[in-house]
C-alpha cells in the first residue's frame, strides 16, 4: 500500500467537513499542506485569539511496548499528549497533524487501530485530524503528533507568572497513577501484578486506564484561566519536575504540602503491594496530565467553587513564597517535618535519560 | 543532558524575539507550548491570510544515512522538505517544530550539527523554529518537522485547479538531479561513482548539493500565485507521480513533452556514466523540490517574464487537455512518437515501499 493510499485507508471519512470547517479547516488531508482559517470563530471563545502549538512524539520500547498498550492505546495517548500541552496553556484544542514511522510489525490493520484510539481521542476533545505523513521506519513505531489550539489574545498561561502570595493548584487526576499503571502492565506476569489483577480487579483497571488513556485537563485548563490562573503547567513528568519548572521560570520557590495531595486509593493500595512509596510514583512518576498551577487565594476560592460546580478535581496544595526558586514539601507527618519543607530533587519522568 | 537541557543547548539564541515576532511569534521554545498571533501582519502578504500546515519526517536508513547526507544536511533538508510543501501552497513559510528522537549514535555534538544544518535552513527562508520536542529513540534518527506558513485568504494554491486548456509549467531547478546525487552518493567507490567525481568534480558537487540541499521554490510559489496558477504541486515524489495527482484531482488529463523538460548537464552526465536513462530519474526520481503547475496560456506567458526578471528558472512543458485522469509524456523524438504521448507510470518515488 503505497504512503497517500494507507493515509486515506486510515483516515478516509472519520471527520466531515463540515465538522472539520466550524474548526477552522479549509482545505484538510490530500494536498500539500492543510489550510486554516484563524478568524472563524471557535466556540467558547471571545474575541480575538492566538493559536498555541505543540509537538510531542511517542516512541516504540521507549513510551511503550506490547505488554503496556493496545495498538488503540498508542495512537490515542500520542494525541493525548499533544491536547494536554495545549490544556496546559489554557487552550481549547483544534488541529492534529500526524507523523506515523511504521516498521514491518505494524501491519496495515495494526496501523488502522492505531488511528481509531487517536481518532476517538479526537472525537472526545474536538480536535480536526488536518495532515501529516506516513514513512516506514526500520523496526520501531515512531508516532509525532502536532497540536493547534485557540487562546484568548494575550492570556496564554505561561510558567512564568507564578507570584509570591499565590497558592499552588492542582486539578485533574490524582497523581501517580499512570506511573502505578505503567508498573503493573509492565510486569503482569509477577507475582505481585498478578494478585493484584485478581484481587482488585478494578483498581488494576483502573490504573492501567491511567496509563493507557489518560486524560488531557482541558475544561479545567479553561476554568484555571477564566479565574485568573497565573502560571500553569501539565504534570507530564510528575509533581516535582514540573513545579520546579514553574519555580524557575517565575523565580520564586514553591512549597507544596504532602497532606494536601489528593491520594488515589487504587494507586496506594498496588504501590503497598509493590513495596513502592505512594510518594515516589506521586512525585516523580509521569504521564498524569493532572494540572500545576497558581493564583491569587481569592481567586482560587472561586476557582474551587467553580470546578466543584462542574463535579471537576480541584485542590490547593501549597503557597507561592519569594526565595531562591526551588520546589519544596512539607511532609505529612507535622511533628517530623520543618515549617519549610524538604526540597525536592529536580528529576522528572524524563524519557531522554532512558533507553 | 535532559531533554529541556539538550533542546535549549541546540537552540538557544539562535533566532532573537525580535526576529521571531516578526513572524507573529508571541511564545517560542520553552513553555508547554508556542503561541503565534495570526494576526501580525507578515512582510509580503497582502490582507487577511490564511494558515497553511504540512508535517513530513526523514528516517535514518530510509531517507539518509552517513554516506549520502551529513548531519548538518539531515536538519537542513528536513526543514527543507516543509517548506516545500508550503511553496507548493503558494505561501510564505513562517513557523516550524521539529521532534527528534535520537539514537546513542547520536551524540550531542553530532545533534548540535543536525540542528546547525536546520537553522541555516530556517535563516535562509525566513522560518521561526518555535517548538518540538527531544527523545531518545533505540536504534535510528527520526526527525519530524512541522511547519506554518501564510497565504492569502482563499488563494492557496491546491491540486485539484486544473482545467481544459491551461499549459502545464514546472518552475525550479532541473529535474533527477536529488537522484542522480543519491545514485552517487550511495554507492561513493564504485568505479563509475568514484571516476565522476574525479573526472568531473564540480558536476558531481552539484548532484550531491541536490540531494543534501534541496532548494524549496518559495519565490516561484509566491509569483505563480501572482500570475493565476490554478494548480500546483511541488516534485517531491517524481514528475510523473505529480503530474498523476493534479490529474486526478483535478479530473483532466495532463500531456508533457520531453523536450520541454529542462535537463541537468550534470544528471545527464552521470546518468550516461552510470547506463541510467536521464528520464528516469526525471520522472520517478524524487526530492527535487521544483513546482509542477498548470495556468492559463496568457497568463503564463505573464509569468513566464516574471521569473526571467528575476533571473529564475520558468518552463513551460505542456498542455492540460479534457479527459480521463492521467498523465502522459510525449518523447523527444517526434517521429517516433503519438501525438498524445505515452502513459506514464503513476509509481513515484515511495519512501513507504522501500525499507
Amino acid at each position: 500500500m503505497d504512503e497517500f493510499a494507507s493515509i486515506r485507508h486510515w483516515t478516509a471519512e472519520r471527520q466531515t467537513e463540515e465538522w472539520q470547517r466550524r474548526r477552522g479547516v479549509v482545505l484538510g488531508i490530500g494536498d500539500d499542506a492543510a489550510v486554516i482559517d484563524p478568524l472563524v470563530s471557535i466556540d467558547g471563545l471571545d474575541g480575538p485569539y492566538e493559536l498555541v502549538m505543540a509537538m510531542d512524539t511517542m516512541v516504540e520500547t521507549l513510551h511503550f511496548n506490547e505488554r503496556t498498550m493496545a495498538d488503540e492505546d498508542i495512537g490515542y495517548k500520542a494525541l493525548a499528549a499533544n491536547i494536554s500541552d495545549i490544556a496546559a496553556m489554557g487552550g481549547i484544542p483544534l488541529h492534529a497533524l500526524v507523523s506515523a514511522s511504521v516498521p514491518r510489525s505494524f501491519s496495515p490493520e495494526r496501523m488502522r487501530q492505531v488511528y481509531d484510539g487517536l481518532y476517538a481521542c479526537a472525537e472526545r476533545y474536538g480536535v480536526a485530524v488536518i495532515g501529516g505523513d506516513t514513512t516506514s521506519s526500520p523496526q520501531h513505531l515512531v508516532v509525532a503528533v502536532t497540536v493547534t489550539g485557540a487562546v484568548e489574545a494575550g492570556r496564554a498561561l505561561r510558567r512564568s507568572g507564578a507570584q509570591p502570595g499565590d497558592v499552588v493548584v492542582l486539578a485533574g487526576q490524582p497523581l501517580g497513577m499512570s506511573a502505578g499503571g505503567l508498573h503493573l502492565l509492565d510486569a503482569p506476569d509477577s507475582p505481585v501484578s498478578a494478585a493484584f489483577s485478581v484481587e482488585q480487579p478494578r483498581e488494576a483497571a483502573a490504573l492501567a486506564r491511567a496509563h493507557q488513556r489518560p486524560e488531557p485537563s482541558v475544561r479545567a485548563g479553561r476554568l484555571l484561566l477564566a479565574h485568573g490562573c497565573r502560571s500553569l503547567n501539565d504534570v507530564s513528568d510528575g509533581l516535582a519536575s514540573e513545579a520546579w519548572e514553574i519555580a524557575e521560570a517565575s523565580g520564586v520557590r514553591l512549597i507544596m504540602r504532602e497532606r494536601d495531595l489528593p491520594r488515589s486509593g487504587s494507586m496506594t493500595a498496588f504501590a503497598a503491594a509493590s513495596g513502592v512509596k505512594p510518594l515516589e510514583w506521586m512525585l516523580y512518576g509521569g504521564e498524569d496530565y493532572a494540572l500545576l498551577g497558581t493564583m491569587k487565594p481569592s481567586d482560587a476560592a472561586a476557582a474551587k467553587a467553580a470546578f466543584q460546580a462542574e463535579g471537576l478535581p480541584f485542590y490547593i496544595i501549597g503557597e507561592v513564597q519569594a526565595g531562591s526558586p526551588e520546589a519544596r514539601l512539607i511532609g505529612a507527618d507535622d511533628a517530623d517535618s520543618a515549617p519549610e519543607g524538604v526540597l525536592l530533587a529536580k528529576k522528572g519522568y524524563n524519557h531522554f535519560d532512558e533507553s
